[in-house]
């Protein structure tokens, strides 16, 4: 259901049986000749969706505006800082708290969110202790990843663009992506890559860190779908527990 | 042209041509038993989106999440504090900077946001020389306002869910409100109300600040085109202006 | 009452019975060659002793800093920023509160001192339940102004060392103006003034907005009499509702 | 030369000439049952004006609310935080120095503003190359203390309403002591007073720190006189010695 | 080389020759009931040492605050905030710039500051062009422990306690293990373990996450040298690089 | 007892019958040709012990990161921001109220940290009625120090690298003093040293205030043996006053 279309009647209603929002965060950004710069946006929110179909949900309006470090330098990108990013939404889950919801999922397709997604986390696990927040970026989907995958992937678990993301976006949002653009780049990482601040305008001209070419909306609906119930599963499994703790 | 669903290199050629980008900035929050708790967005939106057909513009997606002290305490709204909303808003203007957009507009539809706004566009006009921040919320209304309206207005301007905004809504959003939900309901504003932090909770159980029921669809064209024409306007003869600076 | 020359034991005796603290706020500013840059705290600090003489209260020490973004280029003037100013004005309510004082009046003159004294009465707000501050610019006089103004109004109602600033400086502190030097100065305002960030070194050099030169010590008695009033009014109102409230 | 008196034209106008700024600073603090809570404002601004007949210089307005740590739970005193304090100051100081002014003077009265005021003359430094701050709390005094005092000095060197404090009142500030309230207190200090935090409220009833009864204006005469002389001859070489390093 | 125990002189003969500091982080954190809670200090430093055998560098002070946000609340943990570790690493990375350092090599061993390391070593990368800050935890180890390690992996890559840094421990500071009470603990991890914040009291008694029993110095030994190698080998081919890229 | 060594189990043992924590806390500073950079942390870790051999008390891993403005020009000196160092200062004194520690003692060494001290263990004091913070820069040594000294102290009591420090580190850390390089040094403080910020560089070159060739170890020796007496007999006489509190 999406939240912001009710009034707050219906949204009190609503919450008083499903105490459940679910954020989606992406970020604008740089994602090759292929992908549109709203790539991690139309995942977020449809991802969302697709598990607002299969449990009782609020899906909140996308948060659109990322933490892009890595990419901050290449035109077409958007970036936040940390401490704003925190600050909101920490903000954000109070409102939810005093509005009456009890699981805030967060539901983030942009690595550069993580830290700020868990950090303002902390903060809420700080203030209220019948406040329950899940964040989730495509949780349980090493396994299935590795299955479809025919490209290797790139040394540190960085996927950008690539035959992976661009397949999600072929089964999710179709509409916006140009396979005749896509392309094949495998950036030969510096060998301090992983430990020192490196802008990404240095290892790629292409904004592509991978075989774009590879992907097809059969293997981006294979790992979603095993996204989709992961984080379904959690959701249901927690609530269980929580009852079950109500009970004792 | 909405913005993310471009390639980043399309995004390039755009802005070469036309470096302006408009922020679509509303809220969540409680409006009256007939209109959504999206209103202020999907207005923003939509508003963002008219001007963008008369103008080369790029319109980001809507920052979703406002200052909304006033009905914080009614279950469906979401309040972000000035700090952090003034500190994200200047992140996203550093970033259009960097990418080559010279004209960051702000259509803003809810008032609770204008101060964390212009303070943003102030931090940005000390940032950079050659950045033009305009912000809009409905401007150049005030006369049409008062032609069409039938209801007299609340002392101080505040207007909320009441005739003129669920015209708006009629005009730009229609398939969200529910007018047989409609009422009319005019607080008796405590004789502090200006000048004290008044929660609207204190002053009203309908969340409805006037009267709904006189709303139509032709009153909120007639004030929303104004809008849109005066922002157009102003867009143009600020283009217009620059160039001649340059020229000279 | 002037509130530092008591005692900390007649301070405590005066609140026992009267718990009400008036802040004058005003600023250093320029304005004009006919005015003294600290008009606003001239202003501030008598109109709130005009309001002290016709209430038990106590009048703090001016507050002699203001917001002064707009003219902050211009020599003479003293700026500080929103956030120190939010910041201080929360510590003054935070130490009246604990002093005993339960009505926190704030006597502004400065229309660059409004959204942080806003901000700081919602953070006190938070804080105490029982502590009400009340937040006064010129109250009620909308009405008188329109009566007495014999030049036409700036668009936007921006007004400074005009006919009017200058009438109320005739009245409460006529020793500091130097009516010889009074000009009229009607500046254009370019089109996109309201829409963003425009310091008034761009659109005046006398530093004057308006007819200085119709200014009367009679017209500045007329207006400010009526603010005085006003404030007394909401004052004397508001402590009655409270004892009522107590009473039920 | 009081600074708020003047119109921006004379104050450029001095300023051309004598670029210096006088800022008195004090708190409002309870100061025993025969002193003003005003008592360090008073003390700053008068002795800030005596200063100021011996130099060309702007006096400007009082900035009353310091930092009050030790006596903030006692009535009649009002508390800012350093970092406010610190914030609010470093402001002040930008804008004197884009107003021309070259020599920040700040008169200090109240102990608990030393580290702010430090904090801010540090950060100003960082600023600007040709911005002097000087800050000053009656310097030079050491020795004319303990010759004009008869009562023996608190260890550490505190001193609040005192014999000595008392006495620099009699001489700036007569009017506002009622002599005939003065009282003696040697506060035993706990053995760890000078190590942990001790509100004052925990070590004094009366808020006398001394023996305020031997107060006289001969013995503020002597020691206030003394406090001009140093900061009047301090800030003289302190500008030759800048007028020798330009012209080197 | 021991930075602090240099005169101010021999560390600038020092950094003119090699201008490479090497900061050891851990926390002082609950570690089982065999490990001492400075585990991580004591890898830090004896790690860092083992490092500058290698290579020309200055190792400082070890930075012994950690982020400990999982093991807070158990006794004998020390933690501080992201906030102020981001700040206190970034002031340090000043000032060993000032100091003519180049190379700032940062030696974590405790997982809990990786995020905070990440942030400072930005914030230094946009101030200073020519400082290289490289940040290690156990670099290049992933594949040896795979071959050293018995037991199983706890899932999510968290380890503590466990087989592999105890046997760090016994390699580098055997002194403070007592493997006499070493034990093995698999907590069951709830299934909304990695999604959610979950303090580890919630899932373990024994502050033990695996086999500490199966330690073994060898073990310690062959990774920690993989450790250093990989360290050692990054660092030297940056300097070659720089070389490079400055004769260019 | 080295609080870092101690397993969790210890820690919780020995706090439960002794909860008294030491921090030291230094800093890395330029300290003439003849001391280490590491003067200030050498001193306070090897105070810190001496006082712990005469009370039960857990050492902390010392904090040898501190606020070192007046030297920070100077290479080999590292400061960090007050702001930061009070920010960690507060995250460890709540970290270990939590642990059970209820005396919290600070034995620092570096002037420059005093104001940041002051600020956490204020805040801590707001924060935990029942814990008691005590810090301690060579306490009760104004009598002996008179007494030993052979020098004639800097005006304004500053001390560095000079016949009483060089004393303590003879007596303290005599293997790295390097006494063949110390030198005498009083430099002509400029008239407005006490009243301006001035970066140490301006008033030395050797870094050395005072007579370091004086310097002995029976020097330094009388003078701690006083300062750890003083703050063995303050904690002590403390701990009673709190006992006798806890029985009326």
């Amino acid at each position: 259901m999406e939240m912001q279309k009710l009034t707050y009647l219906e949204f009190q209603k609503f919450v008083s049986e499903a105490p459940i929002a679910i954020l989606p965060i992406g970020a604008v950004e740089a994602h090759g000749p292929h992908l549109p710069i709203g790539t991690d946006n139309y995942l977020a929110e449809r991802l969302s969706n697709k598990v607002a179909e299969k449990i009782d949900a609020l899906v909140m309006p996308t948060f659109s505006y990322g933490q892009v470090w890595s990419l901050r330098n290449v035109d077409g990108s958007i970036n936040v800082s940390n401490k704003h990013l925190i600050g909101i939404l920490t903000d954000i889950g109070k409102s939810l708290y005093k509005s009456g919801i009890r699981y805030f999922i967060i539901i983030n397709t942009h690595v550069g969110n993580t830290n700020a997604i868990k950090e303002a986390a902390r903060n809420l696990y700080d203030l209220y202790e019948d406040l329950k927040v899940l964040y989730f970026i495509y949780p349980g989907t090493e396994k299935i990843i590795e299955e479809v995958r025919e490209s290797k992937p790139i040394p540190g678990g960085y996927f950008h663009a690539c035959e992976i993301e661009t397949s999600y976006m072929l089964y999710l949002a179709p509409e916006y992506v140009k396979m005749d653009k896509a392309l094949d780049d495998f950036p030969d990482l510096p060998e301090d890559f992983h430990y020192t601040p490196t802008p990404w305008e240095k290892i790629t001209d292409t904004i592509v860190l991978g075989k774009a070419t590879l992907a097809t909306k059969e293997k981006g609906k294979k790992i979603i779908d095993v996204a989709v119930e992961t984080i379904v599963k959690v959701i249901k499994n927690v609530q269980r527990q929580q009852r079950r703790d109500q009970n004792d």
